[in-house]
């Protein structure tokens, strides 16, 4: 157990996340001191504006302008890092803390994605911790449960809902119809998506927590560039009412997982059967399923983003390092860390959902029925609705379990068809989990 | 980081879960090792029968009859403890392991309903870890949430779905339209359910893992004489079928919960509203909602029970053990614990299915509803179908919340009715989760 002597934090960021900490750490201050053993008090800050009023008291807090200076000063025990960003100042201050030997509490993905395994072993070097539970949805102790709760398991296979924003924009597509240029609109305007929707909407925030995630899983370095990476810009009302006559839901998911053909990393829409509880996680939750050896499927859900849950998962790892913690970052010490070769998309295996819209006429169906043949890939199902001779109608097909490339070729002898209008949009149906 | 020194594990008994340890710790070694920062090793074993072939490898591990002898020995690091029992042996070797200075691993809710007060002391007071994540749902790392994962949180209330026999039974029933005492005996053969199936089915292994639960979260002594339980016998398949009709499920759920009167703890059956995630856990699968003041609802859902489930709880207490955690066995140190008082049940506040089976005559509807209405019960539907004048039909009544004094007391109204012939079957309806 922990001596009585406060742990003292330096918090670099004061946005929601930074000010959700200072409020949570204030709020349950005793609760907390009880269960970490000591008291945890906010002792420095870095922000850009001194004087904006974030609701949170800061009186007796020092105050610094940026992280780096905030990482520099002699007076504190641990570095929290909720200012975000992969490059720069904010990468440096976390580089600095850790290196004079003091333990950095972050919540920034894209850093972790990127330099995570190089950071990992910088903790490592200098016998600190570097905890991220806020990185990867904040209201879900994922990475707790991946790197402790469940660390006697072999992992076979890491899935999630890793983005609230993508996620509120497919249940409001399919609740209420609409499209997603209209959803995304609404989204922005009540604060759920950025003005700059491409980190989330594209699919790389999902990328980002699915590296991490995947790193801690399968104790392979991070390895952002290996994720295959899609977002839902192209999913449309008609995909997703078709998704609903075939007994599926769409959700981005990001998935991690051991193939023959090494270590999967995807990201991308896929199609949920009903009966699975991922499929029925709407609006901004999270959720995350390990499958593993021993324990068989664990599913966790929470919200994934916000001023509570983060500070929430901020504050889990700071009552952590205050017990005297201190796990692996990515839940192994770097020298037993392999990294897996990177399973090529071409190869991945699985079945498909395909819209074409084609122009109704006789022989049509046949034509594509023999591409996919050709192509070995076999139906499971075909759907054409509302017969419009000489007009052009959505057809949908589902097939069985195939490789990524046959699709891929039987796709570009079907585009090249000259009934078909546009080229076919594609999703993925996942495995039954 | 811990030493490379071998973790040494002595395993009180070979049951399902001992041998499932074993089977684990050998079968994952290296990665464990890894993980762990140094080899777990089981040193000693204690069961019984000594040439039973349990499926694992026991060579080089010495033997012992029973847990207390095996818990004297000065060979071994960690005790872990799958015997099972509240009373006698199994609790004499965990009290003399904690006052050797020995941590001790169990999975045996029973024994920490009723003694985990004074265990945790012992912990305490002799500087070792008293770790118990299989004794709850042992594929939903449910105790290291409350206690590490959501440590920043004050709790407000937890609950879930903590047995799985009684679910497997409830989904069947569902299912297939059965009644209780045809599932019940199919469970018995397929060994979800015991021979004498009173623990499970009456609702006592949930009390006594609401009992931890509550503990852990509201830092207040266990206290399993508190808990109101009913179990799953009085369960219909007409009342199954009433449920689906007015979207609930019926759920045997654990709930403890801060309210105005002290610390409620209450299992019995319930509806659960079809648009929350627990509606949908069905079979032997296990659940848990935690709601906390930051994080809003987190829900974690696994396998309850089972070789593989259990053995990864157990064997993730034990790595964190060989990585050097000592955490408070109930989340703070005994003496910040504050024994909270018991909300009495008569104080319980909440919405109620009532079914009635009356005679079908003209007035009867009336009677129970001057009798509801007297006790200022409030009715939100009421349900008769199929009229058979001067024959017996159910009716089903939902009220709005009420005070369960107040609902006792219109059913005593009620049940005195001349035209009702058999006491009215209530279930409780959760409030919006």
């Amino acid at each position: 157990m922990s001596s009585g002597k406060a742990l003292r934090v330096a918090v670099a960021g004061l946005g929601t996340v930074g000010a959700g900490v200072v409020d949570l750490l204030a709020r349950n201050r005793d609760l907390i001191a009880a269960r970490a053993g000591r008291p945890i008090e906010v002792v420095a800050v870095a922000a850009r504006s001194k004087n904006k009023d974030r609701g949170v008291d800061l009186s007796g807090m020092a105050w610094e302008e940026g992280a780096l200076a905030l990482a520099k000063r002699n007076d504190y025990d641990v570095l929290v890092e909720v200012v975000g960003g992969s490059e720069g100042q904010t990468v440096e201050a976390v580089e600095f803390a850790l290196k004079a030997g003091r333990p950095v509490v972050t919540a920034n993905k894209a850093m972790l994605a990127l330099h995570g395994a190089r950071l990992g072993q910088l903790a490592h070097d200098n016998g600190v911790a570097l905890a991220f539970e806020a990185a990867v949805a904040g209201g879900i102790p994922i990475i707790k449960a991946l790197r402790e709760g469940l660390a006697g398991n072999q992992f076979q296979r890491v899935f999630g809902i890793l983005n609230g924003t993508c996620n509120f924009i497919l249940t409001k597509m399919r609740q209420e119809k609409r499209e997603f240029v209209d959803v995304l609109a609404e989204a922005q305007r009540l604060g759920y998506a950025e003005a700059d929707p491409t980190f989330d909407v594209d699919g790389i925030d999902a990328a980002h927590k699915l590296s991490i995630l995947a790193s801690v899983a399968f104790g392979s370095p991070t390895n952002f560039d290996a994720v295959h990476v899609e977002g839902i810009r192209h999913i449309s009302a008609l995909d997703i009412s078709y998704a609903t006559e075939l007994g599926y839901r769409i959700k981005l998911l990001g998935i991690a997982g051991l193939t023959p053909n090494g270590l999967e990393q995807r990201v991308h829409p896929c199609m949920v059967p009903l009966d699975t509880p991922i499929a029925h996680v709407e609006g901004v939750f999270n959720a995350v399923v390990a499958e593993g050896d021993a324990v068989g499927t664990s599913f966790l859900q929470g919200r994934g983003a916000g001023a509570g849950p983060t500070a929430s998962a901020v504050v889990s790892d700071l009552i952590d390092l205050a017990r005297g913690h201190n796990v692996p970052a990515f839940a192994v010490p770097p020298a037993a860390m392999k990294a897996l070769p990177a399973a090529p998309m071409a190869k991945h295996r699985g079945a498909y959902y395909v819209r074409l819209m084609v122009v109704d006429r006789p022989g049509v169906i046949a034509d594509v029925a023999a591409a996919l043949r050709d192509e070995k890939v076999s139906m499971e199902a075909m759907i054409q609705r509302g017969r419009d001779p000489g007009e052009v109608v959505p057809v949908v097909i589902t097939t069985h379990e195939t490789e990524e490339a046959a699709m891929v070729r039987a796709l570009d002898r079907i585009t090249a068809l000259e009934a078909v209008t546009e080229p076919p949009r594609i999703i993925r149906i996942i495995e039954r989990l």
